[in-house]
């Protein structure tokens, strides 16, 4: 009975002393947190890197001058930060320039025309210098191309027209479900006598922005790749009407878009190296290109001075990491992913051991969550974390895909994570003439920053 | 035993059944609710209802001709509907009017000028004709008032430069913890001799627009009020930064805004009549009022046609409440609360039950969740609904501020809730030139009228 007592006595002492620990750590968890929130929303130096950036610098397509020049910036602005190493990391991108300013019209009776507003989407090859023009075919997605067969469709220029679906919360769901016709529309079509495609604008608004995006051939020989073109939601609503009007109708549009030889451009990397586990990294990124229209705010300038912003704020807050934390601006994930192949080969080859890697890619938008990549063990862990989020309202842990730059460092002990940012106005501004700093909010931005240094931090902590 | 078995068995059914009828009942609410939400997205009119509020009538303070225009044209709305019944609820309101443009600047040296943007707090007195000039001095809230005390103040303009505090995450907290300044500092600072006060705008961002909002001069006779007015945030940090370099700056400001006697205006009210429980009422609404600058987009247009829009889904769906649902549009929410406190006379002098009362008044951003006043035991009733709203992203289930125009409504009986939308930008339009319609996002809006209408079919359904 003595006995037993004592070891009651014993186990209710450990208890309390495990209990303690572990509300301390908590405490100390909370602290630190809202450190890092604190200190981004009024110390952050990401809003004013983003308008550097954006207002400075402007649009950053992989191989042009506005892309090292965002590299020669980054670079600065890390260095600034006082962190342990800073680098280029070399990577050969492809290089594709838009040419003149793209034109169209359409044509209900010869001479009567409506100009519309599209612009070529990325990798497309040019129409002939004079143009094309053509009958117009409209379908609702690459699926009714082979229904039509190549007699309905030899000669014409094809409209893919399947709008995003508006009832989907998650826009990027919307996006994903029909953004195959911009990126294959072109190639398909071809296979049915097509002459071009014109492909309705990523967008879940009616407006006037054409949006561009990515495209690919293939393996098709070049001789006989037709040209692609995005136009606005408006003017897809307006010829869609016209053409059940007068399916006669003809459609004309020119580009001068063209294809160089692949250029030299860099990731910008830079880090704090872990006091007891340098050997353990983490990366936190984003992607330094843009498309050439607008500004590249959105995307991902955001995601870039976020990534940044952890580095920053850990230096501004004294916290010290355990493990190597590294921030990656990965180039050329619009047209190509060179960037976060290349990071991800490079690191295979030095044998180097990635623990976590966050990539933010969806916009500066208010922070809701994150989506995380990793096994049900790591994911539970993930979710012990989640409480201490709820006074920042960040309140979405989830499964799911993180993001396109970490992709290639995929493997079965790193656990991969996306910043979920609120998606409801993404597809206003992606890709387009409209994705401009003026709509990016300091405080949804810096937000963000502050949720990524939080995961981060919790990670680098507590490790997988 | 046998008999024993037969229980068993019996209550094996009971409970078969039992759970078979909270699956079904589950399920069911399941599809009305994506049946609002997708309804919202893709048919709903509110988007539309704004347009017009917005950039046909546009700004449309208490007793201006404007806020008549948005009587008739919402009461030509809701009678379109085909709901019920329609009426207008007459009610006396203030009539305030800015008057010519202001005009401020600061004097650093006789003659050197600087002009700030400014405008009247709404109910402030004017200048006299020729202005306000005088030395400024600056405050960081009315506390401080006493410590500096009459011979600091007298004859001098008071700067009340307290900023919104930047880390509070929920910026109404930012917002309640420093109106006060706004809302008081004219009559506090004229008992200490001050002859006008100059507030920093309520906004969390640094730019040009002041923003104007409600002030209180109390039982103070006329003949002793001061003039009171807003300045941006932009040139409340510059003259702050000149008085540390100067204090001897002259400020001068100038305003003719005026008080009127009251006017007659009007709640506009519709109603769907319940099936089963006609008698109980269940009240959702905004406020037709806006302030004169900007065209009242967030505040409050979002809101009355959000409100509106709830009527509209739940005919477009086919959903009949079993109780009275009521869409009210308050009118004089910003200047004297005038709507809310007549329809809640009315109520009770007609003996009405009401038993819910939802507000939507935090502008037209995607919807985070609710807040509710209410006994414990109603929450809890309401927090049994919360998983079916994740789907929708709408997370945020807290005891807390409902709504300023239903809070007449208040009695033990009832549970009053206010919509949550994401606060961040509200404060960068509030009561200021812009907020306009281009800053609100169809989406978000829609998403905020379904969040409300789900909320309000659930209290439908199941009562409290």
């Amino acid at each position: 009975m003595k006995n037993n007592y004592k070891v009651k006595s014993k186990l209710a002492i450990f208890f309390v002393f495990a209990f303690a620990y572990v509300g301390l750590s908590q405490n100390a968890d909370e602290e630190q947190i809202k450190k890092l929130y604190d200190t981004a929303l009024t110390e952050g130096d990401g809003y004013d890197w983003l308008n550097y950036l954006s207002n400075q610098i402007g649009g950053r397509l992989s191989g042009s001058i506005q892309a090292q020049q965002a590299v020669d910036y980054t670079k600065a602005q890390l260095d600034s930060l006082g962190v342990d190493k800073v680098w280029l990391q070399p990577v050969m991108v492809p290089k594709w320039v838009r040419g003149t300013p793209e034109f169209a019209y359409f044509e209900t009776l010869p001479g009567t025309t409506t100009n519309v507003p599209i612009c070529a989407i990325g990798g497309s090859v040019a129409t002939s210098p004079n143009g094309v023009k053509a009958n117009i075919i409209e379908v609702q997605g690459i699926e009714q191309l082979a229904a039509l067969g190549r007699e309905k469709i030899q000669g014409k220029i094809v409209f893919f027209n399947k709008p995003m679906d508006a009832t989907q919360i998650n826009t990027f769901t919307a996006y994903s479900n029909c953004v195959n016709q911009r990126y294959a529309g072109a190639l398909e079509a071809s296979e049915f006598g097509a002459v071009g495609v014109i492909v309705r604008s990523m967008n879940l608004r009616l407006d006037d922005y054409p949006h561009t995006g990515s495209m690919n051939y293939g393996e098709q020989p070049v001789s006989e790749r037709i040209p692609a073109a995005a136009i606005s939601t408006n003017a897809a609503e307006l010829l869609s009407t016209s053409l059940k009007l007068n399916p006669a109708i003809k459609f004309y549009f020119k580009q001068n878009c063209k294809q160089f030889n692949d250029v030299e451009s860099y990731n910008v990397i830079g880090e704090i190296r872990g006091t007891t586990k340098p050997e353990e990294v983490i990366v936190v990124g984003g992607h330094l290109d843009s498309w050439d229209l607008g500004d590249g705010s959105h995307d991902d300038g955001a995601g870039c001075v976020q990534s940044m912003e952890v580095l920053n704020l850990f230096k501004k807050t004294g916290y010290k990491p355990k493990r190597t934390v590294r921030v990656v601006l990965f180039m050329n994930e619009e047209n190509g992913l060179r960037g976060g192949k290349k990071y991800a080969e490079i690191a295979s080859t030095k044998n180097e051991k990635h623990i976590f890697a966050l990539e933010s890619d969806s916009g500066g938008f208010s922070p809701r969550g994150f989506t995380f990549e990793s096994s049900d063990k790591d994911f539970d862990k993930v979710l012990e974390w989640k409480s201490l989020f709820k006074p920042y309202l960040v309140h979405y842990f989830e499964k799911g895909f993180s993001g396109a730059d970490i992709g290639p460092l995929k493997n079965e002990g790193l656990v991969l994570a996306g910043l979920r940012p609120d998606s409801q106005r993404y597809f206003d501004h992606h890709h387009a003439e409209n994705d401009t700093f003026e709509h990016v909010n300091k405080r949804e931005l810096q937000l963000g920053a502050a949720s990524m240094a939080s995961l981060i931090y919790l990670v680098d902590k507590y490790g997988f």
